[in-house]
């Protein structure tokens, strides 16, 4: 059991930080495109958690300084590891939260949250404390998936369902696991201006090198990780539960595909503030 | 009614001509990327309805030449009235059934086919007698959607349930309106070889111009287009249909946002003959 101050529906296992950065590294590319800060410039890193994003911010960008920071001191001890082993000299760790967190007004050049915003009650309070720390004129970048965007084949209400527990267990959280939709609302409401949301899309399948390796080390694995939580919030049974799982395996075999969605929602701090 | 030897879903009106028509301008750099086709080669256009793509293959390889086929002769009336006003000249069309049409074997150098296996009960079938008439070395090009991809927001059932009485009666007329993820396993099935499946997502909101007007001439117009059917068949009530119509409108409004993905498989006939 995690020790940590706030539910969190993945858990905060040596296996799902594995996962977090295979997610990171296998999808960088994907996700990362685009996001560049300026030499000089100061980068809030919002909900940095293990460090799987901060790793490929710091490398991307090695002349700005980022601020990284989580809600929770063990996922900040080892993000800041990890960035140290990595030899990047460009963050600076703190532990804060996102809602109530203390620095002043307009600190931020830029601010960037990835699979965050997910696992917060209020987006909004969030977006809004983001908002006041960031420059005006800076950019606010809020990367999120969306567990509705999943398509594959073989196709089977199984699979669909053992998905469908983790939504629930998430929202249960106070998350929201279908949030990747809403990024453009949220940001809308929040007062930020210049929004541009780009969809980024994953295909899979076995004509596709690494591709299935992937879904399995990052989708599966996130859903064979919340196993024991829907087996005892009674949303499965385990044979229920091991055959979904198992026909999202087969969508990485022969003939298989597996396809997801990202959402990157990228506004600006604009002059007018509400 | 109409008076073509197939039901067909969507019904051949004049509106859904223009709807046709309006999808495949609208769409035709996401969809056609890639399909350029060498001066000389024979390319058969599979299933062309009203020409809505052929207008787009023919100008996209000017100096190929197309045989464009369909089972409606009305559809095909259209279809050369309409390639005949662009002013191209490398189209001929002929009336045949995909499924038992009477080429040679090995006849043309490439096949197309859009937005056709969707509505046709047997796709294997109709794949198996593409390769038979395609040559060896050549390619096929099969670009279906899947309205399984629809993701919005706002987010309702009821607009949900609009989108699934279109799937049930396209089932019902022996198509798949979840199509696009089979791509990949259906080429696979017929034989074909060096299949790549590339996912074509489409995002539209009020910040990105000109998209949600697409939204509402493509897919919210194809909805609309079922409604005296599923009333009849008994799928939904005035009522509930108006409301689930009215819902995904409120996606293309202020805030909203509309995703969907189009999957376009390629495949070649290897040497190797199953």
């Amino acid at each position: 059991m995690s020790k940590s101050p706030q539910p969190y529906v993945h858990g905060r296992s040596e296996r799902e930080t594995i996962r977090l950065h295979d997610q990171a590294s296998g999808l960088g590319f994907l996700l990362h495109e685009g996001t560049r800060y300026p030499p000089g410039s100061t980068v809030l890193e919002a909900g940095c958690g293990v460090g799987a994003q901060t790793i490929l911010l710091a490398g991307n960008s090695p002349q700005a300084q980022f601020v990284s920071i989580d809600i929770s001191p063990e996922s900040l001890a080892r993000a800041q590891e990890r960035v140290s082993e990595a030899g990047y000299t460009n963050v600076t760790f703190r532990q804060a939260d996102i809602c109530s967190m203390q620095f002043p007004s307009e600190t931020f050049d830029h601010v960037f949250v990835c699979f965050t915003l997910e696992h917060i009650p209020d987006p909004l309070v969030a977006l809004d404390n983001l908002r006041k720390v960031l420059r005006t004129g800076g950019t606010i970048t809020v990367i999120e998936g969306d567990h509705g965007s999943a398509i594959f084949y073989p196709d089977t209400p199984e699979a669909h369902r053992v998905i469908d527990c983790l939504v629930i267990l998430q929202r249960q959280a106070g998350g929201n696991a279908l949030i990747g939709r809403e990024l453009e609302h949220l940001l809308t409401e929040s007062g930020f201006v210049d929004i541009y949301v780009s969809a980024r899309q994953t295909y899979a399948s076995q004509n596709i090198p690494n591709s299935s390796e992937a879904v399995k080390k990052i989708f599966i694995a996130m859903i064979e990780g919340v196993r024991e939580q829907a087996i005892a919030g009674g949303l499965a049974d385990p044979e229920s539960w091991d055959r979904g799982v198992r026909d999202l395996y087969r969508t990485t075999e022969e003939n298989g595909m597996f396809c997801y969605t990202f959402f990157k929602a990228v506004g600006k701090k604009g002059l007018q503030v509400r």
